[in-house]
């Protein structure tokens, strides 16, 4: 994460049963956060026979049983009001009731957007939460949001994602002055649909840290630290964006398989590949934060290995204890 | 482009001032085009003193003296509007007069699509002409459209766009029956926007070709032939998964620069990095079609070589061969 180390002790929830490899790599990604980090304590929320002999071999782990699963499948909405006692929604209410500063899962994204909105609350003010996701780039990293909450937006609703996303990028990159910019389809102010010029209109009126618009070649250039869209055109975006990035890591798997001459060619340089590989992936990225929310909920990529899953937590760790609520209510007041 | 052979004489407009390096790559690209295709004339539209030396040099060329330029930054419609003698609104024009049956440019996407709009004539029954974009990707090329020409769309527009971008498809991907996809954030019918589940209802109502939802990462991934999207949406994607290819280009050459083992092993593999690189690149596009406008208009890439300019003239000549603007009428009158 950036560059300030926050000096707290740290108590996180985390969904023992969310990710397509659960109970297993979560467990292992708890393991391997809490070594990193001395101040991180785990509230682990699953079935009693996953999570207690986990914390009885854990001095920072405790034990939250959620007897009951929510699965990828499940219809989110309807799911997180009937099965009140599964991990999402235990550990969504971990934070609301304060026992936890913040939640990771890796499981259902729909699931975890209801539960938080529902159990752990809003931060006042904010009228839609959003999902932020952190693009690697070339020397760069760039904040889009939302990316993928809210499908249909009122031009207000993306101000607030412009605001809660440049306080989550001076927390988790670190930069003072963020330049936001607005997802469009041509650099000039009246380009776009009509809902881009409404909304260019908006954040140049009202967001000092606009700096106008970006298109989707600007994502992962580094040009802005923060890329603002609907839910929509951002999961999109993002989707296309990890797609093109597996493609090409397939083409160029190719090349290094493809003959006796690229096998050597790969020896040596398996090291850089490898670490392609990891700055381009979902490992890399970790966890979304939910923002807009209480405290810290974060939410990882379902194909996520243990690496990743310690990385999501550690980046929610850092986001509670940097207070992301607090900054986003500060930034949406303003 | 695909695999039947059409076996007649066609004549291509095009911009010789359209694109970054023009007139010169223009020139070189129009030379290699009529190298490669016995049956191709071109008809230069350019200033006097490009045009006239480069018909005299060439038995299959033919000279459209076009005094006035427009350039990337004008509006539009203005520039189409006020430039009457330009290279584009006289190529244009070519093509509705019937001195040429198709128009490349790598010029203004926007002063094309006006000119074809205005000047060359829709397809009788087609109510927005769309851009359509073949996405290369690991072993599959997928049409995108729209790829930019409509921000603002009713859902039968996308009905529209499915129909001709299926009709596209049959041409230059040689598939007889494309599996259609909707650009969607999720795979069940109710996932999306409003506007993305009405679309939904429309296409699984009256697209026999109709497969479902797509995702972003289905657009490299070969699971569709043809995805269809609004233009701003489309547009986004677009230049995300160029943008990707980009940043990941740049991550792999820093591989094969970053050190003594980098360099002998990008020199093992040299010749497969230049073809993923002319693979994922614009010089593997080419050309994408205004769908919906008469004849076969085709709009290049700015930063297009010589290369993808052939590349882009013998597409647009093949789909003239072809015969797209019936198979577009066809399409949508069924």
């Amino acid at each position: 994460m950036a560059g300030t180390e926050p000096s707290k002790d740290v108590v996180i929830a985390v969904d023992a049963m969310g990710g397509d490899h659960a109970p297993q790599v979560v467990v292992e990604g708890c393991e391997q956060a809490l070594a990193a980090d001395s101040r991180l304590t785990v509230l682990l929320a699953g079935p009693d026979e996953v999570v207690t002999p986990f914390c009885e071999r854990h001095e920072r782990a405790r034990a939250l049983i959620a007897p009951e699963v929510i699965a990828m499948g499940e219809h989110p909405a309807e799911a997180v009001r009937r099965k009140r006692s599964s991990s999402i929604v235990l550990g969504c209410k971990a934070v609301k009731g304060g026992e936890a500063e913040g939640f990771f899962s890796a499981g259902s994204t729909g699931a975890c957007l209801a539960a938080a909105t529902l159990y752990t609350g809003r931060v006042k003010g904010v009228q839609r939460p959003a999902i932020a996701t952190i693009l690697p780039g070339y020397q760069s990293r760039t904040v889009l949001t939302d990316a993928g909450a809210n499908a249909d937006c009122k031009p207000e609703y993306l101000l607030q994602f412009a605001q809660m996303g440049a306080a989550y990028a001076r927390i988790a990159l670190g930069v003072e002055h963020p330049r936001v910019g607005l997802l469009n389809i041509g650099a000039e102010e009246a380009k776009g649909s009509e809902f881009a010029v409404q909304v260019h209109q908006l954040l140049a009126e009202r967001l000092p840290e606009f700096a106008g618009n970006a298109e989707g070649g600007d994502l992962l250039a580094g040009t802005f630290d923060v890329v603002v869209t609907d839910g929509f055109t951002g999961n999109v975006a993002l989707k296309t964006a990890e797609g093109t990035a597996k493609a090409m890591g397939k083409l160029i798997k190719d090349i290094f398989y493809g003959s006796a001459k690229g096998k050597i060619a790969g020896a040596l340089v398996h090291g850089q590949l490898s670490g392609l590989k990891s700055s381009m992936g979902s490992e890399a990225v970790g966890g979304s934060p939910l923002l807009g929310v209480r405290g810290a909920v974060f939410i990882g990529h379902g194909s996520s290995n243990a690496t990743a899953i310690a990385s999501g937590i550690a980046q929610t760790a850092y986001a509670a204890q940097m207070d992301l609520a607090g900054e986003v209510a500060q930034a949406i007041g303003s």
